[in-house]
């Protein structure tokens, strides 16, 4: 019967798309106010969606942007799934970099003769979540209804700090506790090979505004003995990696473990390419910890980076001014163990203590969760390996994830739920990037996949 | 006969003073190009206050805003001197702070008792280009001429950055060629000490684009391996001054003097009050280089700031993103005998050796001018001294400029002339600030000052 479901999935993909551009053309910034009105548009019109393919869903209310939450499949026997996803994108900044409008989504061709749909969000998630709505809506057309009992949650401040989220599922444990989580928001290993990912790093998010002077200063004025906040932020983002990109900040490291050697093992056997994974990008060295290989960096090893710089004058030309007030965006990549609120403390004792005389700091948390892995056997992720499997012809990866999808914590925290991390995206996605895009082949092996494991789900 | 002069100019100065408020009921704002023809009204205002004593003056046409050349005491003996000044004003935003119309002059009582000039322009630099305006009329009124031969040049754009000057003074040479020039758009020291200003400082304006990436990354996907452009620019910066606050450039302070001991003695006999300045601004404590006073930073010492910088998100909230490229804007303030290009050089030589492999720097060069000083020696620097002293029965403070005054540039590299600095101004008088004042005294101690070096000069 699955194989009736695959081959309307197969005839219904370019409705599918297009209902995906429908999602793409809304432009759900969220953490633009700009963009509110947009992005109730794109909950509403997930919320519509899940109705046309027979879930009772609605649009809730949060205290930020509101989330969408619809059940499907109730009474039915095997396991209750919450599928998770987020209709909210990031910002198209820079946007003359892109080659065609943010959110005017169209199909295209890339290089390598791919066939890929370019849009803010085609990958990052409305493209992933997507999968997961169009295999529902396969199932609904051709069996009447979805096998297992699913409930789906949207969320619209994912770019942001989803800050309503937590609280939502405080609110609404019982009717959002299911037995395992999927969540779409992750990629492939490659174009070929299916991934199943069971280690997230955390994240800590701290904005740094460091205040000389009372006023901007013309610099023929008062340069000498005037202070320029530049100069301090400077020194105290050169200051936070020590010998070896290792972060100095005390206490950073603890909790900080070393790879398990079979986790070892199963890495060093993905036969990844680590020039080739710079070359991408254009880069030639790696940066941070000298003594560590790429992936383990990217899974398992914790990174400080400044996400944004801003001081004094940044038009065309030039103005002899010395700033009040320099700023910066400063981001913690965490695993294993570590503290975010621990870090948090350390890091603004080590900005106070590099402020001269008559220069104050302010400081602002944009968020803070800690990392997050799974045990890789039980029925959930068994259904997954083998739906995977069946879909590509060749098994799951088993793999890190260098970003955190905060939600994973929430559903650990709160609802005592594992979440299964499957996604589609590749790692050319440009997703946060001008000119992102997904693979027509990710979005329909994605739809195709959800439908298997889906059906597994079902004799779980 | 030079007391009959004076005497004939304490007569007149009501009069001086409805002239100079025809000239300030002129809106004659050069950035705003609404008000190109009051630029213009202004510039003919002046040909003809100078055709009126005595001077064959014009309006003349430049790619922006005319100059006005006047010549007068043609074949006279003594030296040709070149009067600077500019008819064009600073926009009066915000109007709203105003107490009365910036056109509409007034004279008033301020807070201290002094009597004062009220309007945009009344120091900055129609107050001050009027005080030898004055000084002229009242020889050409008593003697029936100029005691020696003057060309008075005066620009339409000096608030807007000049553009025409330069060209213009490039083809006018034979013209303009003088034996000094005056140059009245500086300060006295105090309301009681005139100034001449015989040190400005050089400026290199150097902006260094960082591109690391070939493209903006997740900081998730890609922080760890992934070179940050923003850390690369803080590195440069943060390397850029060494302990005690020099700046660590090769060769960078090749050509800088200790200040000679006279010119020491005398600044610290200018009584200035390093706490006070400070506190004005909001600060503390002064930067800079450790062993240095204040004043010896401001006008003697070399700088390197940052002017702006930028890089990443720099919106509201947070953004995950590894950005390809970072940029910031340097200034070097130069003093004695460093040579801009030869530091260009060193400092882009600084940047690229702290460029990671895979990291490229683009440099854009926005100006670069050296340290300007004249001998305090000399006649005409005599005549000034002379001049000044007899009028506020104290010694002229020899100061120097943070600053640099363009024009005074130009002088000596097209002309091979110096200038003398001498201006009324005071600290307190909100040049480019509502409520723009210049006092009375400023005014009337300003013209019997050129009176007296105009007859000074004479005997030179």
């Amino acid at each position: 019967m699955v194989e009736k479901v695959l081959e309307r999935v197969d005839r219904e993909l370019d409705h599918s798309v297009e209902r995906l551009f429908e999602l793409l053309r809304i432009a759900s910034i969220s953490t633009d106010p700009a963009y509110q009105q947009d992005c109730r548009a794109a909950a509403l019109w997930c919320a519509d969606a899940l109705g046309e393919i027979g879930f009772d869903a609605s649009v809730r209310e949060t205290q930020g942007l509101p989330i969408v939450v619809g059940h499907a499949g109730r009474g039915k026997p095997g396991p209750h799934v919450l599928f998770y996803g987020h209709y909210d994108v990031q910002p198209p900044d820079p946007l003359a970099l892109w080659e065609t409008p943010p959110f005017e989504p169209r199909r295209a061709s890339s290089a390598d003769g791919s066939e890929i749909i370019v849009a803010r969000g085609a990958s990052d998630d409305k493209g992933q979540l997507m999968t997961f709505l169009e295999a529902c809506r396969a199932f609904k057309d051709d069996e009447g209804d979805i096998p297992v009992p699913v409930t789906v949650l949207l969320e619209g401040e994912e770019e942001c700090g989803s800050k309503s989220l937590e609280p939502f599922i405080a609110a609404n444990e019982d009717e959002l506790k299911a037995d395992v989580a999927l969540v779409c928001d992750t990629a492939m290993w490659n174009a070929e090979t299916p991934a199943i990912t069971s280690m997230l790093r955390g994240l800590l998010l701290e904005e740094v505004i460091v205040t000389a002077a009372s006023r901007d200063l013309h610099s023929g004025m008062f340069g000498g003995p005037a202070l320029n906040p530049i100069h301090v932020l400077a020194l105290i983002i050169a200051g936070l990696h020590g010998e070896g990109g290792r972060v100095v900040l005390p206490d950073f490291y603890d909790g900080v473990g070393e790879l398990p050697d079979e986790v070892r093992a199963q890495w060093e056997g993905l036969d990844f390419d680590e020039t080739k994974f710079l070359a991408d990008i254009g880069l030639g060295a790696p940066a941070g910890e000298a003594d560590r290989g790429v992936l383990e960096k990217l899974w398992s090893r914790p990174t400080c980076d400044v996400n944004g710089i801003i001081g004094g004058y940044t038009g065309e030309g030039s103005k002899t001014v010395i700033p009040a007030k320099a700023s910066a965006k400063f981001s913690f990549r965490l695993v294993g163990g570590q503290d975010p609120e621990r870090i948090s403390k350390s890091f603004r004792e080590f900005v106070r203590a590099r402020l001269p005389v008559g220069c104050t700091a302010e400081f602002i948390r944009h968020g803070g969760d800690a990392a997050i892995s799974f045990s890789l056997d039980g029925p959930y992720f068994e259904a997954a390996r083998k739906g995977l499997a069946e879909e590509f012809g060749k098994e799951a990866a088993l793999i890190g994830c260098g970003g955190s999808i905060p939600i994973v914590g929430s559903f650990k925290r709160r609802l005592k739920m594992d979440s299964l991390l499957v996604g589609f995206g590749l790692d050319d996605d440009r997703i946060h990037s001008p000119n992102e895009k997904y693979n027509l082949s990710s979005f329909h092996h994605g739809i195709r996949s959800w439908v298997r494991i889906l059906d597994a789900l079902k004799s779980v």
